[in-house]
């Protein structure tokens, strides 16, 4: 599949991040942001720039949950780079201080993605204002849209088609529950309710159908795609970068640094921290369920690969949760 | 998804096996057995008949290798069961002795799954026609078509499909190199030339792409699907049978039991021996490779997660193999 449109977001820092609480090392960050460089992605998203709060505080917290400007631009400046990706850092509504943001001219910034859910869309198309007015390219990832009522979602993608300020409306699959036929009718609904957006696509492995949701999505029309180094991410983790650069055959992309910093950064990683498929994330993702009772239960030593306890369990509560 | 005429194979025992030497215990195969009847899969396929041979040794082999019909009534005799799956085995051209084979009143399979590659079609086929003639079901699995040049593959299916006596042609991921655009046009190609016989797929998760790449062959119109308990399977592995059921969503099927036999025999059985996606198998589907190489490095403790160097050595042989 060769699409000249196509662009790639590298989102391993702010998705892989959501596992650790941001404590990645710096080294740690510069290895994958010159990994990215190298290869050629177009946008390299390095975590999130939430205000300190008392959920938010820096103690527990690693910097890449605040991406302050001077950490940013120490992270650029340690690699040379011909054509450096943009650099994008992600919005969560109703946790940012959006008075503080300072024009694009001032900042290491270059595109700000807003995530919100649908309830909150309106919220969010007041951010993408601002940001755009300060000088952003901008998105909007309206999260977990498998589990909103269609209408609500039908009227939230009307609004954004109006806002000349958003650059790109993203479809995620926030619980890895859609299978390729779901993306195929998800991007048919944005694009009759949102037919002035591209479109943008991010997808979650609790199926194994992270990056194959990915072909289908491109299949379908969509031009920016999320990924992210051996695909790391919360839960069952994302489409692996990797392995979307292969199928791209792009002769923009180069793979070879992605393997490299996989050799020599994540498979250390990979002994700390837990990310990819499992059973139980494959039950939550048919399920459409929020991660949160699976990442429970792969936290619980006991009980991390009792599948069919997990199964039951999730169905009773389902079948409790209607009466 | 819900089509009816879909049937699933199990082919746990057959396609694990090739990891260990089928050295299942009784209590393992037994126990996936009546998980495969209870959860309504249409087939099981419980090893190969191979002949005792220089190359495959008795002392060297499993059980499951040889299926002598008194060890495989044990199995079915242990588990009572309404509507039982039919028993199918492989038969690899060449290692079989066909003049040992008794009718189908007189031994416990009911289909005889034939494997060849292109190069054998011929002989794959004489196979299948005493086989028909014993009043067993037959398959023909083409093996790695994605290697085969693609006169020699048509002109091997326009003689498949003058086979009456051959039930199912198979479309095989040998190498786990296909994407679903590949799916979709090696299933055109195969009803192009053999247009008379309803098709099967078999897949392998190289690229994290099995059970994606089974669904696509599904929306093309395959009937008859592969899958094993939790993916196991040579290299990477196969489809999720556990996915591939919540998928399919016909009442017949009940995952339960499968889920239950992951959490009580494979989970302990992934301490032993490994299957699965990792980056080395990504890369040798990637590059339409036989699996070999990647199993090697797979099992070489030093180098096993060296996959930056494992890319960069395939390219190289690649680029040699040309000169």
């Amino acid at each position: 599949m060769y699409r000249k449109e196509i662009k790639v977001l590298d989102c391993t820092i702010r998705d892989g991040g959501l596992i650790n609480n941001y404590q990645f090392s710096e080294t740690f960050v510069k290895a994958v942001y010159a990994a990215a460089c190298d290869s050629g992605v177009d946008y390299f998203e390095i975590g999130k720039k939430l205000a300190d709060s008392d959920s938010y505080p820096r103690d527990k917290w690693g910097v890449w949950n605040f991406c302050d400007d001077d950490v940013i631009r120490e992270v650029i400046d340690s690699h040379e780079c011909e054509h450096r990706p943009k650099i994008a850092v992600m919005f969560d509504i109703g946790r940012i201080d959006l008075k503080a943001l300072k024009p694009i001219d001032q900042t290491p910034f270059d595109m700000i993605r807003v995530a919100s859910y649908v309830a909150d869309i309106n919220k969010g198309i007041d951010v993408v204002k601002t940001c755009k007015e300060l000088g952003y390219e901008t998105t909007l990832n309206i999260m977990a849209p498998s589990a909103a009522i269609e209408r609500d979602l039908a009227e939230g993608l009307e609004e954004t088609n109006e806002v000349a300020q958003l650059d790109y409306l993203y479809l995620v699959d926030s619980y890895g529950a859609f299978y390729s036929e779901q993306v195929t009718s998800y991007v048919e609904l944005y694009k009759k309710y949102a037919p002035n957006k591209p479109l943008g696509f991010h997808g979650h492995n609790n199926q194994q159908l992270a990056f194959s949701n990915t072909q289908q999505a491109i299949i379908d029309g969509v031009n920016l795609l999320d990924a992210t180094v051996n695909g790391i991410g919360r839960g069952a983790g994302n489409c692996n970068l990797e392995l979307l650069l292969n199928f791209l055959k792009n002769p923009k992309f180069d793979v070879r640094p992605i393997y490299k910093v996989i050799q020599e950064q994540m498979v250390p990683l990979r002994e700390t921290i837990e990310w990819g498929f499992n059973d139980i994330y494959g039950i939550s993702g048919y399920l459409n369920q929020h991660p949160r009772a699976a990442m429970r239960q792969r936290g619980d030593d006991e009980n991390r690969d009792h599948c069919y306890d997990f199964y039951l369990e999730s169905r009773r509560l389902d079948d409790a949760a209607m009466s």
